[in-house]
């Protein structure tokens, strides 16, 4: 049986949410799998995030086929965009979708409007990590879960939102038809690149951030702020309003990195900028990354590159 | 001073092209970055790959203030799309800006839009791993590599296209303005939430495929296919035209784990989908998943679950 996919969008929508696991079952689509996307809205046209407008907009349906997945993409600035008659307008049309055989997901903050619709009462459901508490007051049965990529009920899904909407949509066309599909899409997304631990253009400042813990968040965010800062682990614990021993632990689960390790590769990744211009010396190179001496950077880079500090500048 | 952002979007472009990169840059500026982005195109309105409509699209501008940064998105039938006059129109115009002080880059199939505007002569560049070919012959002269997220020429930045458009967009703020910024922007994509080693909602079907190599690649999706099958490491070395050794080599250091590691793991996950059917008997469940006895089924998957199969169906 067909798998027919409606996208809800409303005015304002956050393009990403909408563009992202559209494409991605779109390409599900053309690759074979037996689905139909379609864009849905309470008006024909409606502005976006990014100030262009899109139009060719199909009406909110009158009927569903039975097992019709419906899909809610999230809004830039939710508190004011929900207000409007349109997004009152698709509120009252999902609340009538009640008892149906469907399924319903959302992205990002398409939650409060699954919310608003008596959708996600009793049920556990997630959103955006800005919105969570919004979200709570939306639907006050809710349980309302942080720290999840997306959080499948069954007849609803709800994703944590903007690029995890891409997620979502592979892990529905897993469901739905195969892996193996999943897997081709994602490859023709080029999803594989994403921080791949071999990519030689990862970036050292965005490498193990791909976790949801707030606290270890925190911590790596001060760090980056200041990686030559002889931070100790007391004061990233106080900082982060946790002990010690407990940073340590979180850090090394969530980051996949200790904390000491963390910040010495980003005082290597701020090394490499230092050495370009060759108006510093390696000492004023070292001091600036907050090495206690040229000899202490030459061995911690040494762990990290293979050429020295020396042969990196004279051929980068 | 302002960083003028300008993407160039040509009909039927990929929707997910331009929405990627553009809600990063966009948000940036939400944060606090000098930038602005503009969406341009040689006509107010055109279609794109979901079928909708853009419009309230700005003209190709005529003058570009110094320092300006176009980002050409990429489209979903590159020969039939770029044979048009609005994308003939848009080359035209790329070719009048060579030699001005400007920043050009490129998502995904966009990098034939440079090709033929003249901009990859002799340079290094790269597109989207269907496209290398096409790139080759389009710009004779570039150096097209393959195996990249994006590759950074100075005054000209290709990446691999659809999603690394938005790894592309980190590494621009990055580099114009700073890390933390990159990080703060990641985090509000929930980019952190991508394939997390934690990630309860993490699939084991796309777990270790955030690599960009082809030989590692297709063994993949030959075991994913078929994760029952007694493959050996000759097998698949043939099926990927390389020697057994150098297979083991390639993907313990691409994918991250071992063949036979990465095989159990697919069992697992089938193992766990069988687990919810009661009518199999665990001899049977083994049997599906390629184990060669119930015993050596149990023995594997509590390597990778913490209760037995048994409890585990009990509580699933």
């Amino acid at each position: 049986m067909t798998l027919a996919v409606y996208f809800i969008v409303t005015p304002n929508v956050l393009l990403l949410d909408y563009a992202g696991p559209a494409e991605t079952l779109r390409m599900a689509a053309d690759i074979g799998a037996d689905l139909t996307v379609t864009t849905c809205a309470p008006v024909p046209e409606l502005s976006t995030s990014m100030g262009v407008t899109l139009s060719g907009l199909a009406p909110l349906p009158d009927t569903l086929p039975d097992g019709a997945l419906l899909i809610f993409a999230g809004n830039a600035q939710e508190a004011l965009d929900y207000a409007r008659p349109e997004a009152l307008a698709v509120i009252d049309w999902l609340a009538a979708q009640r008892g149906r055989d469907i399924r319903v997901a959302s992205i990002c903050s398409g939650a409060l409007l699954l919310a608003r619709a008596g959708w996600l009462d009793a049920r556990p459901c997630t959103t955006h990590h800005a919105l969570l508490d919004l979200l709570r007051q939306s639907a006050p049965t809710a349980r309302v879960m942080e720290n999840r990529v997306f959080v499948d009920d069954g007849q609803v899904v709800t994703s944590a939102g903007i690029t995890t909407g891409i997620d979502l949509a592979l892990y529905l066309i897993e469901q739905h038809f195969d892996a193996e599909l999943a897997a081709r899409v994602a490859r023709r997304l080029v999803m594989y690149a994403r921080r791949g631990p071999n990519d030689p253009q990862l970036s050292p400042w965005l490498a193990h951030r791909n976790h949801l813990h707030p606290v270890v968040h925190k911590v790596q965010d001060a760090i980056t702020r200041d990686p030559a800062r002889r931070w100790t682990l007391e004061e990233l614990a106080e900082l982060a309003h946790v002990g010690p021993r407990h940073l340590t632990r979180l850090f090394t689960r969530h980051a996949g990195i200790g904390v000491v390790a963390y910040q010495q590769q980003l005082r290597i990744a701020r090394a490499r900028q230092l050495l370009a211009d060759p108006s510093l010396s390696m000492e004023r190179v070292a001091e600036q990354c907050g090495f206690a001496s040229a000899r202490d950077f030459r061995r911690v880079w040494a762990m990290h590159v293979d050429d020295s500090p020396r042969t990196h500048r004279a051929t980068h």
